[in-house]
């Protein structure tokens, strides 16, 4: 059997990465790696779906032991990639989605060169902000922040492998799966 | 608008290529780059479709013109890649493709590292044996001679970016469009 992929998606927040994810997740031979964290459940959170919610000791042992594909520290807690899931999901074929940001990203990219980077963009920064505007949940305020996190994380787009611009959503859906299907003849992980 | 592709497909004789580029041909947007050749026309050949059939000094006046992108001589003739209209099918947005052996796409790959190259495979040497045989057209000095050729520009594969196994035509078709829409999501490729 041949090992699974490893796809990393990143996108600005309202470019519409969780509706593309929940398609795809609901494909055979995907697995969506769950990211572990030391902050506190939110009310609805289940732990091993949202993440595993670990103690920060917990934590810090299984950094020390390097079990952990990648973690960041943000607002005092830690946060990251468990490896041991991974691994073994890749090794029985299971193509493994991290949805992580950018800078975890380019940490990944370094440590996993055959992994497939993915980022998701909006086909413009003016509709992006459009779609944030017409979600009518945040204030003017947040949404200048959003969008001027968005034109940062779109600066590091093209150190990943594609782009998938988020114009029709069954058409990004579609790309997705393009990507995947073509990564798996690329000739480096053939057998011939 | 974006510029086509230069996609270069090898593939040792009996894999099914020419029925593959047929199939893709039906397609809109694809340009079949004809080559150039000095050797004469054999019957029902015809000028522009099966070569360009030109002169040994037009072919030596587009060599010293830099108007070949890759050119090779055998059995006393010149075989090669007219670069202009490769240049300008690309540059109405078409994609191009180049049918040519190991040697040229090598050449190529020198020349245009963001050509896409395709190495289409049988899924066994024994299975193309197999095929060979069951034209019943050769002998058997022919089909061990077709056999070794094979095993040579198979041991190249893995300097192609991707290998497609002709199992089943339906299925390798669909592999080798998936290449191409996933090779125009590729980050160098996008605007962003």
């Amino acid at each position: 059997m041949n090992k699974g992929l490893l796809i990393v998606v990143s996108a600005p927040s309202g470019c519409g990465k969780g509706t593309i994810l929940s398609e795809i997740l609901k494909e055979d031979g995907y697995y969506y790696s769950v990211s572990a964290t030391t902050r506190n459940p939110r009310e609805g959170e289940v732990d091993g779906v949202n993440y595993h919610f670990i103690s920060k000791e917990e934590f810090q042992k299984r950094i020390s032991e390097n079990g952990m594909l990648e973690y960041a520290q943000y607002c005092g807690n830690y946060y990251g990639t468990p490896k041991k899931e991974v691994d073994e999901m890749r090794s029985k074929g299971r193509d493994v989605i991290l949805e992580i940001e950018v800078q975890g990203a380019m940490k990944v990219k370094k440590l996993c060169p055959d992994a497939v980077f993915i980022f998701i963009a909006p086909p413009s920064v003016a509709e992006l902000e459009r779609r944030l505007r017409k979600r009518g949940t945040e204030t003017d305020e947040v949404i200048a922040q959003r969008v001027a996190e968005a034109e940062g994380e779109i600066s590091h787009a093209g150190e990943y492998d594609y782009v998938i611009v988020n114009g029709a959503l069954e058409d990004a859906i579609e790309d997705f799966k393009t990507v995947v299907r073509a990564e798996k003849l690329r000739a480096d992980r053939s057998e011939y």
